[in-house]
This record gives structure tokens, sequence and C-alpha cells, in this order.
């Protein structure tokens, strides 16, 4: 599997995310889910990250979803781990458990395979919070693509809302 | 910078930790500082993660490090982010949060510079901790050497470890 870190384009995105929050005075959080900590790792190795990047919470299964940032489990068991409202969760605790002003959250399936809710490869959602501000939650269907891709697409796309909302904050 | 995530020995590794954790019927989440999600990254990447892997804590920041896993303040404040209390800390932090049984925490410094509190590059601290058991806490001094070799041995370290402590469990 090519790691998606190596990407110069993904890099030279993390730095300009970085300066983007630095820019507006903000600090950041990730909550990862499908991205396993791919986006803080980016973030993490850009200059100047030290300045505005607080952390990650990589809430790989449900159960750690729950206990690492208390999403509710009621959901997770009745509406799986992939749709709008696990994300806003996903965010909104990340932003209560750090100092960061600004939180991104991401859960969707990479692939190859549905996940165990039998959601399709592909579907992803997507919560960029800010203190104190509504949650902007995105959902894109990228289609089945190989999981590499998908990753690309996602970190990138996370990227763009972190740079939108620190932008138009 | 090179991604240790694209090293083969690295993956390889990663997949015989997550067989070894899962042997033992345990399984694992990480609290990770310098290594910022490099060590978790890689372990998701491999084959059965998805029933070992519960998570990580990318707990960058010393005022994250607090709210993300509760590590003392006032031990961040007055002896800094590197030593074996603070790696304690951040891995019964993870453990608390977590369904997860093993805990692996990284504190260090892989430069290019010392840390704000004046460590030297290449002194690590690790920390295993299985749920009722004495927490294992490993020192290294590796050297004034680049960044991504100090991120390559510490992974290895860290992956050393968490299989000790799955095999002797």
């Amino acid at each position: 599997m090519q790691n998606p870190a190596m990407d110069d384009s993904l890099k030279e995105r993390a730095t300009q995310v970085i300066s983007a929050v630095k820019a507006a005075n903000m600090t950041i959080v990730t909550a990862e889910s499908c991205t396993a900590g791919a986006i803080v790792s980016l973030l993490a190795q850009s200059e100047g990250a030290g300045d505005v990047l607080h952390g990650g919470f990589i809430t790989y299964t449900k159960d750690h979803k729950t206990a690492a940032l208390g999403v509710s489990r009621r959901l997770l068991q009745e509406q799986g781990a992939v749709n709008a409202d696990v994300v806003k969760q996903l965010a909104a605790g990340a932003l209560e458990r750090s100092p960061a002003t600004l939180a991104i959250a991401v859960s969707g399936v990479l692939g190859p395979e549905r996940d165990e809710d039998n959601n399709p490869v592909g579907l992803l959602y997507f919560c960029v919070l800010a203190k104190e501000s509504p949650p902007n939650i995105v959902r894109e269907e990228f289609g089945q693509e190989p999981h590499d891709q998908l990753l690309k697409k996602a970190i990138h796309r996370a990227f763009d809302l972190i740079e939108a909302a620190a932008k138009y904050s």
C-alpha cells in the first residue's frame, strides 16, 4: 500500500492548512476513524505545526469512539459509524477534550470492503467544528476506488474544509 | 521528509505486532507524542487490525496531554514532557479512555532541535501498560540522528515492546 504521506501534493497542502489555521489565530485537533491518523500525521510534519496542532483522536472501533470521545453507543448501534450525527459527536468530543478551537472529524468507508453496517466503499462524512459555531457537515460519495485513492481524497477534502473554516472564521 | 510508513520492514513488523496482540487475546491503544500517529497509522494498515486496534491518542502539545489524557499539568510544567512519569500517565490515561487492554505510550525528541525544555534529540521514553499489570518503562538515548531515522527507531522500539508485552502476558 502506498502511503499518502509520501504524496508531495498532500504535504504541500498540509503546510498551507497549518498556515491558514495559524493566520486565523486558531488551533486544531483531529478526530479520525477511517483515516486512522493520516491527517494528524501529515499536519504534524508541516512547518509551524507546533504552534497550531494540539493532537488527534484516532477512534478506529465503535467502542473506542464511545470511550474516547463520548459518541453515543446507541447511535453507533442503531445507525452505524458513518453518518452525520457520528461525525458531529466526534468533532464535539474532540473539541471538549482539547484546548484546540477547531476540530475536524472524518468517518467513512475506504474499503476494499463495505463496513460491518453495509455502508458502501467511498461513503464519507466530515465535520468541521469551531468553538461557538454551528458544525459544517459534509457527505461525500467518492465511489468504489482503490483504498489509497480514497484515502488521498479524504485527506484533501478534510484539508479543504479546515482551510475554509479558518479563512472564513 | 521520507515517511516511515513507506518502509516495508516497518509494515511487516506492524503486521507481526498485530498478530502477536491478537494471539494474546489483547486489544491495543496508542498514546503518541513525538511519533504523532505514525504507530497507530502503521498498525491500522495491517491485516487483522480491525480485531485488535481500538485507536490512538495523539497528544502533541502539553496542554493536549492534560486535556485528552489527564497528564498532570504540574508534572509537565516542572519536569517537561519527556520522562518516565509522563509516559506512564499517557499510557494509563489511554487505557482508562479506551476498551483496549494494552497501551503503548511514546514521548521524546526526534529533532532536529532540542525540545522547549532543552531535552536532547534522540531521548525517548516508552511505556507499555497492560490492564492490572505494572508498567514497563524504557528510556532510550538514540543520539543525534536525522529525524526520519529516529522516527523509525522509535517505531521499531515501540513495536518490540508491544510484541514482548503480548508474548509474555
